[in-house]
């Protein structure tokens, strides 16, 4: 099968090209850049010297269609919503990896994004694509919104709790730390090695554009809406992302049943491991790898549960996610080109 | 005056030598140090060659009392229970960084601690030495115990919402990220560079030996006892400490109102620094110096406050704070040796 | 085939296994370790949690013979000196990636590494396995000796203007940078993190083991015996090492003739990567691959080559270059297992 | 005193006012900023909160020349060649921390910058400010050239040498290591966190505009003209830079005997240490003070010494030495506000 990739000179779109080159039935045909197109990747990116040799290449829906059958969007806000409705048209299957399709209420997207949302239509027809949970509705789509690095932590942290009704969903609170890829290969002030190195910054607090996400999501699972408070830290490292998660407890678990709980919840999931009883994860024990490491830690002196839930980012969080989506609508193994074992140390 | 250090040889150590070797009424006499004593600091540490030229000394009481005026104990848990009775019963001054006389409860120490405590009635004799809430006791006393690291942001960063009654205690989480300058200089493999860098990691959730610190003072501010979560993380950097805190709020201030609250709170507090709103603080903002940064965040859809707190752990959180102690007790300036602007970047 | 990996639980070991793994030709059947024999080795790295679940055992050379093919040796200095012989006198096929059979003449190994050689006998069957180089007297073999990583950075960087006999070997200087994961993984108070970061550090001026191997290996090329200096410097890093280059030029050729002898030196060498002229390789653009990447500058107004060769050490330098060489033994396509594109960023 | 900063929100700015704001006799008047004037600097350094409530203002040197009587240039290449002479016409002291006047040949500067030069009559007027070498010279003198960070560090390193004649100039070679804040503070992707992180890179092989600044001073030293080869590269730390420097030895010199050559040499020099046989220092052991520390290590078998040199960039490379000069200048003590301990760890 032939791919795409439009914005194939981020972050995201250099670790689909390192997936996708991995991937068994798989072949990369097109690389799309805005704004560097007419280089080669390579230039670009050399590390991939001798690796790939291809031109980046304006976008152009016609071209797409005639040439691949997936496209992979790994674009900033605000571009999918404009490129993505006319590769749909065009019979494309469609893998976003941007934020403009997630929310189901173009209000919501333009409250947190600060920017004119997708149309209404299509936005009912994205299937969010967090596989642990959406497994069904992925199978055989035509069009998936790739969740969010920090909601797919914060949302398979939560769910065997939330589904099982175990914690009081109005109590939960995220506190989200990430390495840097999380916000893209831009020149910035504050994203400077200078700035970041040997310190820990919190930033967007109350305002960050995933925080309607988890809730849509945690709604979904739950049936019930529910404000939750989401924070976030940058920290540095160049990949990785971890959220300590806190809830009041509903039910008088034990913490071996709490990891009993999470433990059968995740079964059939290749990419979720829990950890045993007082073992959290570190990020660098998934960095490389497709995996989500979930800890739990219950305190009966306050009656709340800590969750420690660990990805890697570009791969979890991003690129290796939407390939296990895709994966999934075609019927292949689900970690078909996934394999990864994290690159430890 | 005359200063000795015992537990010279640790990083919090060396930090004291570095500010009390600016500081204008100290002189540095005696440096003890239990595995390297007849060693000269400058061979452990050559960043002091040519600085200093002090041998280390076994531990002696009759010793210090004859040569110093004033005692620091930087020294790992379960030593200055043993030697800093015996000092203070020679009339000198203690200020032990170290948590062993912290907790006023024996059982607490031994709960959290895993070891024996220091005996009941040193405990009733040292003040808590949290300069900004414990000014009064800390004028004149002989016995100072020096907070912990998480403990001095934790408190910081609660006090004014605290004593003024504007969040409900049973609520509060405090989610702390901590530089490896933290856990000492002890070789360690979970401390190594290529185990920490690029990672961040959660460790003791549930078990941390600051949390009943933490409960004791919340409960001397507020009247009132009450269990808080308190989780850590170890962060890729060297030195710096942040607490991110939540709350639920219970009276409704605007943000403004939070803002003035905590402004006026430390009006008459030279290291803490409340940030404008929208503006929260990155730890390499204090490190190199003995502020406390504080930023806040209020939340309508959730009714919580998020206050993030930072500090140099070894300046603040160590050895700094011992020093603002000092000058405190004898009446100097509060800042004495401690017009120490941030080392940025 | 079926594999055995001695000394599977340090950092050399663990990339074996992670490499192995991705291998379609070999089956991981044996972990052995000293230290931690009786362990799980996922309890001991989480990042293999569910990966593999393993068990290490002690070293039996009965037992290795009758469950394996193949051996690896990720031991430190003076360890398979010991153990390597038995398992060679099985049968088996021995690849060493410590550095006691480097050295052909035992003095030299006495000398630079403070301990006694191996048997000499055993040192004649040793084949040095730098492929690139010596690729037809590995064909076959029974019995490595993998190079050391800064030794195949530097040999690599200076293989083709040695063979060329472009330079003048006598005012060759190699200024090597390394990563931390070359030094192993155990507890020093050198390797902590709060030491190591954002430092850089000089260490075995004059003294590195290394030394001899690359003045062997360049007497092997030229038919010359010179002496060279070699310095190593620490970096903040995990995995990666750069050699910088230096030598005197004797022959009048042009910056591009140089590339040109680079490139087509290396022209089925696919793991070796010549950069276009003005582009010198970063460490993080080969790290997580097999490639060594060679940027060249040549200096008129001194009459001076500069060489900057990278590796993954923990690849290239070590597990990669250990596969390579078996993939070359059997004949397999030189490239199995190891297609891995570098983790960037 | 009063002083004046201008380009006083770069890394180099912020430095001198940190610095400044420690010293006994100078007093901050006026910070001049191009692109930020109008603003606080405060606002843009938050480390800066409730140290310095300045407005950074534009540059006029009418309003410097009433309000300061000294100016210190932190401003990028090409900026102080325009704006220094103007206030050097109206009796300000001047110290350019740029390169616009350190190379007295106009040619040099043309060709390694690749702009135009600063008018010849005012090169010949500035002192070239290594104090350790130029003392004489700064003494009284109204206009300096203040050094770059890795000329430096590589003079210093040279110079006892050099002076003796005890190596040959024709094989000096520098292999320089810098952290990021030597790029100063400007957005750029090759800088970012990303990117610079867990790496190392050569840059400006055989280009850097301090090759011609080390070789005139060593020209100046020698007496003999000299081209030396110079490479840089970039390291992952924020502050710190080190020169390892080989040269062929000349004079048959034991190790003993070339450390005290050089331990005499900065007999007079407060900020020069120079290590103990076998001991070479990191970058962390200075960062934060003004030191330069030099290790040595001579090796029999290739006749070369090899040299450490390391300093904190933005201090002896930067802004401390600026300081330095000034306080030479005035003859006041030449540690006055620059007694400071390396901040380790």
């Amino acid at each position: 099968m032939k791919a795409g990739i439009v914005g194939a000179n981020g972050y995201s779109g250099v670790e689909l090209i390192r997936l996708l080159l991995n991937h068994p039935y798989i072949e990369l045909e097109m690389l799309v850049s805005h704004s560097t197109n007419g280089q080669k990747i390579q230039d670009i990116y050399p590390h991939l010297t001798g690796v790939l040799n291809h031109e980046l290449e304006p976008f152009d829906a016609n071209e797409l269609a005639k040439r691949v059958e997936v496209v992979f969007f790994a674009t900033p806000a605000g571009v999918s919503k404009t490129l993505l409705p006319e590769c749909l048209d065009k019979g494309l299957l469609c893998i976003d990896l941007s934020g403009d399709f997630r929310l189901k209420t173009p209000e919501e997207y333009e409250k947190w994004y600060h920017q004119a949302p997708a149309e209404a239509a299509r936005l009912e027809t994205a299937v969010y694509g967090l596989a642990e949970i959406n497994h069904k509705q992925i199978e055989g789509a035509q069009f998936i919104a790739n969740p969010g690095c920090y909601p797919t932590a914060s949302l398979l942290g939560l769910a065997p709790a939330v589904k099982d009704g175990a914690i009081d969903l109005s109590t939960v609170i995220i506190d989200g730390k990430s390495g840097v890829t999380g916000s893209g290969r831009k020149a910035s002030i504050g994203n400077l090695y200078a700035e970041v190195n040997d310190s820990v910054k919190a930033y967007k607090l109350g305002a960050h554009q995933h925080t309607p996400e988890i809730e849509q999501e945690l709604a979904a699972m739950s049936g019930e809406k529910s404000a939750i408070t989401f924070s976030t830290h940058l920290i540095p490292m160049s990949r990785g992302l971890m959220c300590t998660i806190y809830a009041t407890i509903t039910k008088g678990y034990s913490e071996r049943e709490w990891l009993d709980l999470y433990q059968s919840f995740y079964e059939k999931s290749p990419f979720v491991r829990i950890r045993p009883q007082g073992n959290w994860p570190a990020t660098k024990e998934v960095v490389g790898s497709n995996f989500c490491d979930i800890g739990l830690s219950v305190d009966g002196r306050t009656r709340r549960l800590t969750v420690v839930s660990v990805i890697d980012n570009v791969i979890k969080g991003a690129a290796g996610q939407a390939i296990q989506n895709l994966n999934i609508i075609k019927g292949w193994d689900e970690k078909a080109g996934l394999s990864l074992t994290p690159v430890y140390p």
